[in-house]
Order: structure tokens, then C-alpha cells, then sequence
């Protein structure tokens, strides 16, 4: 999430202006040979997220593929936010259990103490200090994939593996252009023409992706990665959010049989459906987006059951973990 | 459309109301006895309808279906309207041919020169005077079918014929309340109970009506009759509307198979999907209900070409025009 979803309610869209990210973030990194200042080490850092936002989600599935749950520890905050801050709301008193600070903005006013764009989530906190270290999220994920290896669960997947590196980064430029930014572009458009182009280009690249899954399970090569996370958690958005509340409403993502498919079987793959909270994804852009929705009501459908159909996806073969194994189902 | 659609753009929402519908109309006939001053006469009046209404739609229906054409003129107001008035800005210089006047509320104004309510569509005005007849919607269509009957073209159906009149009076009634004005009741709530509500409400009858109408082509007896028009007019904005912008989204209803294949039956009947302008419709709740959509953009979805496929009703029998024939098609 970036600063347009934190600096003020009901300012995402801006008349007669297509939507531009600011994506000028934290980018200190926490490297196994701690050359921002912060090496990797165990029980030091606080991965702060929401469920709610891809962004984060990504971080929350990555952290759980890779069984990195006991080197770093979580604290989540709640769906909705006010014009300055994500907030710890959902924890007894309010207040994050480690951290013990109620607003997330705290943890970046210690880094930098007027800091000034947007409160955002992922975020790593440094724990003894109680600043905020980074908040550049598609670092995060990576450094999670190879700079943390030594605290990898056994089994842990390569989710960024060396030689398929080039083709994950140009799938996922185009993804993140198109499709996980491209429906924030369609759904903050200042202008029909602003919205119709992001529209065109989201669609067009949704069909894109749809022949290239039409015989091929996954994204890059025949093992999950970082490319499917980061698509799957704008695919988990789609309709319950993005189809009626930014207008991505060419079809719903259940009407797109080869995606449909491909979503439901990263879903039903332990990490991804058990990071995935629909509820706190709809109350969040439903109520924090007052100027696309000004009641703050939210939908109560689309009856979202259908992600546990069954995908056959399995018939395309495939070795979801590679050489590793699944996460230990939740609960 | 009430005085809740043109009063002011950006009040169709009172925050922690539900939506109720203002239904006091200008309650003045045009009968065969002319009993309240205004007798059935051929070329006297004008129907002012706009395609983006859902109630006026019905007026465009069953004078179709009627054959009133000759009859019976019609204007027709452009899909957007400002705080006090449908416009006829579609016209050659935005004057109604007929009428000379550029405002619908000028006809209204005729009659009742400080009239305070709602410039609704659609509307009869007496050509000589320029004054507003009537604008009660429900009564319209019936009047349409029981005392312009003279006129009707050879082959028009009895759509409100007197042994079923009790049997669609009963549907018409729950089917308004539900469906027809329950959408609203969804799209314009002021509170999340009072959506909920009324969501819960809407697809119950949804459900109903689908069972109705699993194993019978029309809704009462065999024939399409005025129950099928009030219903048709809300199934035709679904997708295009009510799904998305008011929330109605448990389903699309091209995810619920009897009702989308009773309402592509109707669509392909002469008299319906020419009465249908789903462009009118998309622009007119997208850009008039500003305190919904902010923005005024109209999405570019769904679809629609999937109204013209098979529906295959004709499987289950019925007469679509009893003894008479269908309306010629238009050109």
C-alpha cells in the first residue's frame, strides 16, 4: 500500500488525472552481511502487514512458504486505516503486543521523525530500536527468498531461483504494470479516458496471462514462485473488490476459466488460501476508500465459496514446491 | 424514475436511512370516458420516456408491443439529467419536436406551476395545452392496455388480461417491493443493516421467482403479460448497473441460469432488446448518481453480447402473444 492509501481518506482520486503510484519507498535493506546496518537475525525484526493489502500479502504468504514464521515474527494490523496511519486496532488494547505502539506511523516517526509520505504496509520493524528498517515491499519478499535462507523451514521452496530470475522479472514488470498496479489505475482514474486505457491494458494482459497458463501451471518454469504470488493476490482481489469498487468489470475473474483455475489452485495450496482473509480485504477498500465509495457500505456478495471448488489443475502436472514440500497445513 | 432521481445530483443517499421511494404521482387518467378530463384520442398526447428509466422502459415496451405508435408520439429525454430535470437533449437543438420545450420540467410546470416534486419520466403531456397528464408509472401501462384498446394494432396481446388480473397484481406487488424498487433499496441505503436488508430481500425474491419460472416460461399463465415488462425492465440493468454500482452482487444474473435465460427470452422478443439501450442505461446511473460514483466515470463492462444467445425457453411451451402475433421488427 502507498502513501494514497494512507494520507487521506477520501483523496485516491484526482479529477481530469490518471492514478500514479509513488513508489519512492524505504529501501534500507536487512542482508545477511548487514550492509544497510541490518543483518539478518533471528527474533530481531517485526514484519508489520495487514491482510487486507496485496502488498503485504505477498509478504505474509512468503514469510509462510518459506517457514519463516519463528525468525520473524508478525504483527497485523486491521483492515481500515485513518488518514494518517494503519492502525493496531485488532490487538487487546490496541496496541502491537512487540512493538507496543498503537499506530504504525510511530514505528516510521522513529526511523524518520517527520516523515512524510504515506504510513504503508509491509513494513519491517527493527524491534530493538522500534524503527521501521524498510517498507520497499518487492525487496521484501526477495530478501525473504535470499537473504533469510539460513532460517528457511526444511523443504522451504526456491521461490526466486537463480536461472529462472530474468523471466520472473519480466513477468513481473508487466504483472505489477498491468494488473496488480493496473487495477489501482482503473479504479482511481481521474477521467473516463484515464480509466478506459488502464481498463484495455488490464484486460488485454489478463488474456495474456490466460494463454500462458492455458498449458502451463504455473507462471515460470513448472514450480510456484515469486511470480505467482504476486500475481495471486491481485487475482484474490478481483471479485470481491476490484470487479464492482474500480470498476475492473469486463468479467469477473470466476468468468475467466483458465485464470479461475489457476487462481483456485494457488489457493488451495497451503500458504496461499490460509493468507488470504476476504473479509478484512472487502471491509478495506469498501470503507477506506470514501471517495470511490462514499457510504462505506459493504457488499455482501459475491458469494466467495467457489474458491474451494475444484481446480484440475493437477492435470498440467507441475511440482508446486520443486525439490521441497508444502507448509504444514493451518489449524 | 421519482423525485429522488432528479431532485439533486448528490442525494440519493441519506446517511443512516434506508432508501424509501417518494410514490405519490399526478395521479390524472387519459380514459375512453375521459372522466377526468382527458379521453383517449389519437395524436393528442406524448409520452416522454427516457431509455435509461427502468419505468419508463416499461411505457416503451407495452406501447410496442401495443402497436400505439400511430397513437401515441414519444419523446425521449438523453440518460443524464441535472438537479431539476430530464433535458431533451438529444434533440436537434435540444427541443423536444413536438412540445417546443427543452426541459421536461417546463411540462410540469404547465400544469402545476409551482409543482414541487420530482420531474419523473415517464410522463404524459397533452400536446395542445403542453401541460403533464400523468406521471404515474404503474397506471400508465395498464391504461395503455385496457383504454387505448381502440388503437391497439391487429394482433396486439392482452397483457393485462381479466382472469389472471388478481394472480399478476399479487406477483406485480412483491416483485416491485423486492426486485423493481429493492434494488434501489440496496443502491441507494444509507447504513449497512439497511442494504443488508434489503439485499437479503432482493435475492430471496430472486430465488423465488427462479423457481417460479424453472418449469414455466412466463411468470402468470403462458402468454407475456404486464408482470413480465415490470420484471424485464430491472433484470435488463443487472449486470450493467445494479451488480456493481448499487451492490446487488450475491450473482450477476447471467450466473443465475433460469432467470438470465426467461430474461434473454424476453430480450429476443420484439417489443424488448428493442426497447433496450443498455448504453443510456450505463451513462445515466453512473454519471447522475454522483453520491454513489463520485467520479461519473461508466465502466466499460460487461459484455452484453451475451443477450443475444440461445436461451432455449421455447423448450417449455408457452404462447409469448397468446392468439395475437408478435410486433413487427424493427428495422
Amino acid at each position: 500500500m502507498t502513501e494514497k492509501d494512507t494520507d487521506q481518506q477520501a483523496d485516491y482520486v484526482e479529477p481530469n488525472k490518471a492514478f500514479e503510484r509513488d513508489t519512492r519507498y524505504i529501501e534500507t535493506r536487512i542482508t545477511r552481511d548487514g550492509a544497510d546496518g541490518f543483518p539478518v537475525e533471528a527474533g530481531r525484526y517485526r514484519l508489520v502487514v495487514a491482510y487486507a493489502c496485496p502488498w503485504a500479502n505477498r509478504a505474509i504468504i512468503v514469510r509462510r512458504l518459506l517457514g519463516l514464521e519463528d525468525a520473524i515474527s508478525m504483527g497485523v494490523c486491521g483492515p481500515t486505516h485513518d488518514k494518517r496511519s494503519w492502525t493496531f486496532d485488532l490487538d487487546p488494547g490496541e496496541v502491537d503486543p512487540v512493538l507496543g505502539i498503537p499506530r504504525l506511523q510511530d514505528a516510521y516517526f522513529k526511523r524518520f521523525p517527520d516523515y512524510p509520505k504515506g504510513i504503508t504496509v509491509p513494513a519491517i520493524v527493527d524491534i530493538p530500536s522500534g524503527a521501521v528498517v524498510t517498507n520497499d515491499f518487492p525487496q521484501i519478499t526477495i530478501d525473504f527468498s535470499l537473504e533469510w535462507t539460513d532460517f528457511h523451514r526444511d523443504g522451504a521452496p526456491q521461490l526466486y531461483p537463480e536461472d529462472l530470475r530474468p523471466e520472473i522479472d519480466e513477468v513481473n514488470a508487466v504483472v505489477y504494470k498491468d494488473v496488480n498496479n493496473g487495477v489501482y489505475r482503473c479504479g482511481f482514474a481521474g477521467s473516463q479516458e484515464s480509466y478506459e486505457a488502464a481498463y484495455d491494458q488490464l484486460f488485454s494482459r489478463l488474456d495474456w496471462l490466460s494463454d500462458r497458463l492455458a498449458n502451463q501451471r504455473y507462471l515460470v518454469g513448472d514450480t510456484i514462485t515469486e511470480a505467482d504470488v504476486r500475481l495471486f493476490t491481485t487475482l484474490a482481489r478481483f471479485d470481491a473488490v476490484y470487479h464492482g469498487h474500480f470498476k475492473c468489470n469486463r468479467e469477473k475473474l470466476s468468468e475467466m476459466p483458465v485464470l479461475w483455475a489457476y487462481a483456485r489452485d494457488l489457493f488451495q495450496t497451503p500458504g496461499f488460501g490460509d493468507s488470504t482473509n476476504f473479509e478484512q480485504i472487502k471491509a478495506h477498500y469498501y470503507k477506506v476508500h470514501r471517495d470511490v465509495n462514499p457510504s462505506g457500505i459493504v457488499p455482501k456478495g459475491p458469494d466467495l465459496a467457489n474458491w474451494h471448488t475444484p481446480h484440475g489443475r493437477d492435470a498440467l502436472g507441475g511440482r508446486p514446491f520443486g525439490d521441497g514440500t508444502p507448509p504444514v497445513p493451518l489449524g
